[in-house]
């Protein structure tokens, strides 16, 4: 199983296609920044990470996933900073040779990353405190 | 929720956007045809549809999912006739605003597509066949 983590302040592009020998599964996540944060409207939230401990351990919780749902590959992108509204704050992309069990790690990582992956929103910004980060 | 459903002979872009106001999560699955069918190596499938009909169970699986998972937009795009090795024959893209929603619709349409709706594999074509059929 191929494994590739990473973590950002970039936009993430998505859609780089994996290695795909024998794979007859593709599955793939994007979490979206919302409009809304605890009925507040926002513009973008923040992230901030504990990069190379979050890295290690969302690498341990693939490898463990993948001994009950063996994938080909697994591609994490976690975007950190700030991250406006519409745009992905983590995408994964696994690949297998069922469904099954690309859907079934794709399901679990996300479950797992909130539980346990030191990545966390720091702050949600309104329109004018995202204008005013802009121009600083 | 928006329901967009194409049968097409054409390969599978993937990849347009849907309307994503609201949107909090966006999952994507593409069945892609393996190089091994029923142990003998392949070089492509080829998929009949009764298309109407195909068509018309597809969107009433969607309705009827959506009413316990409901999401912002559901597009399924299924290829039919010959479908090479590594190409998709089916691609679905769910949004919804919260993730739980967005996977349901995408693992429950898939298990309901392959019992429910009138597409089949016609058969299997090895490398001289799919040749032979490029040639004609």
């Amino acid at each position: 199983m191929q494994i590739e983590i990473q973590i950002t302040s970039q936009r993430i592009a998505g859609n780089v296609s994996p290695p795909l020998a024998d794979a007859g599964a593709l599955a793939e996540f994007s979490g979206l920044v919302r409009g809304e944060e605890d009925g507040r409207t926002i513009a973008a939230l923040e992230y901030e990470a504990y990069s190379p401990m979050a890295e290690r351990v969302m690498r341990e919780i693939i490898a463990e996933l993948g001994e009950r749902h063996p994938c080909l590959f697994v591609r994490v992108t976690h975007r950190i900073d700030v991250v406006p509204v519409g745009e992905a704050a983590i995408h994964i992309v696994t690949a297998a040779r069922h469904r099954a069990e690309a859907f079934a790690m794709l399901t679990e990582f996300m479950h797992r990353l909130k539980q346990d992956v030191p990545i966390w929103k720091r702050r949600a910004l309104t329109g004018d405190e995202l204008d005013a980060l802009k121009k600083s």
